[in-house]
């Protein structure tokens, strides 16, 4: 059985995590806090990050968030995320890398290291210039957000697909963070609403990083 | 014909390069400082980053060079790059990871910061201690390619794969730039060595950045 090596709040393991539900891939979690620099856990990735994806019992053990979404992709067949024509699947993972690399850059990675890092382990308080920046920045990618879901079925395409699962991943964690003001946002709000319903997404939107409980409508699917 | 829209001291250019190079795939290059911010570039790429391949004959733009990788590999099939099993695929796509993202933001990327953007945009002096830092790191990950090229053929494995050339890529702009001491790093030099010797690298080696001349090192194949 697979065990994911990851925190609630962690957005690479997310994607990864919406990905295993679609396919229906069943595996257990660990909780760990990379920022506590385990031995036993560098071990396992000598880059230090969540998430690893182990099977103790094959002695396997994969790292990268986008490595082990391709590993999937190539071992289990069903419900492909990363499907279509080439020219598809370079559009598909051309966003995922906007997503997982720019908007982790510019809104979640600063809300996560303000908001939960400085709260749960330096035992600082954030920093509002920070935080601003951060929320700014929100708005200009959700505008390219709702572009996309204006011109297009799902953002990648006319399928459901691993763009679609890693912004929502990135947009999840901000929204807990309550770095995401919706207003003025309706399109990217009712795909995130319909990406929120999907059975995949249920065990993310029920859990929750201790000390650091997430504003009333995360949860909810309508909201 | 492919346009590719770089500049000569991106790494990620150089990775696509060196794969391009390795598949005999003919390319002409289109010089692009992305720091300038075109308004035409950012239509290309809404990310606003190097490398971009475009063919405007059939007007296709791709961009994010692991996409734009994954995209070659899908088709063109002649001296594949992310080869072997699913495992092994996985392994090749976790140190490409590592290499993009991890070597970049604690090596090469500071010191392009600090060496380039410094002194060709924004006209200041490099901070001494951001260089110190960066070349510190530069010894603890090359002390971990060090152990991959003890104990395997290549760094991911038997084969020459787009590990080798990601890790080439970043190394050769730090190189480029005077921040790898190569001292204590035998195993790395030696398979550097035989990288800088492929013809794939050879027209990398002999480009400049105007204004900012490599060490004499840098371009001689045994050094
Ligand atoms: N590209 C990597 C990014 C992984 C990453 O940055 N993970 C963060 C947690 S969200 C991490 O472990 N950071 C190291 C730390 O916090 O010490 C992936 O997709 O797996
Ligand atoms: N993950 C991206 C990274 C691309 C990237 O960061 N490119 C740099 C140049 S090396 C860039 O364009 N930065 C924006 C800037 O300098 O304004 C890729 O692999 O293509």
């Amino acid at each position: 059985m697979w065990q994911l090596y990851q925190f609630p709040l962690c957005p690479f393991s997310r994607k990864l995590r919406l990905l295993m539900g679609e396919k229906n891939i069943a595996y257990e979690l660990v909780r760990e806090h990379p920022w506590e620099g385990r031995d036993e856990f560098w071990h396992l990735n000598p880059a230090g990050r969540t998430p690893v994806l182990h099977d103790a019992g094959r002695g396997v053990s994969l790292s990268d968030s986008q490595a082990i979404c391709e590993f999937l992709e190539e071992t289990v067949e069903r419900n492909p995320m990363i499907n279509g024509s080439a020219l598809q699947r370079a559009e598909i993972r051309r966003l995922v890398a906007l997503f997982d690399e720019n908007l982790y850059a510019d809104v979640s990675g600063p809300l996560l290291h303000e908001r939960m890092k400085k709260r749960l382990v330096l035992r600082q308080p954030p920093d509002s210039r920070v935080l601003r920046e951060a929320m700014k920045n929100a708005h200009a990618h959700l505008d390219y957000i709702d572009w996309l879901v204006d011109t297009r079925q799902w953002l990648a395409g006319p399928t459901l697909g691993l763009a679609d699962l890693a912004c929502a991943a990135q947009l999840s964690v901000a929204d807990y963070l309550g770095g995401i003001d919706w207003k003025g946002h309706e399109q990217t709000r009712h795909w995130y609403s319909v990406m929120k319903s999907r059975p995949s997404f249920r065990p993310l939107l029920s859990e929750k990083m201790e000390g650091l409980p997430p504003p009333p409508h995360y949860a909810l699917v309508d909201a």
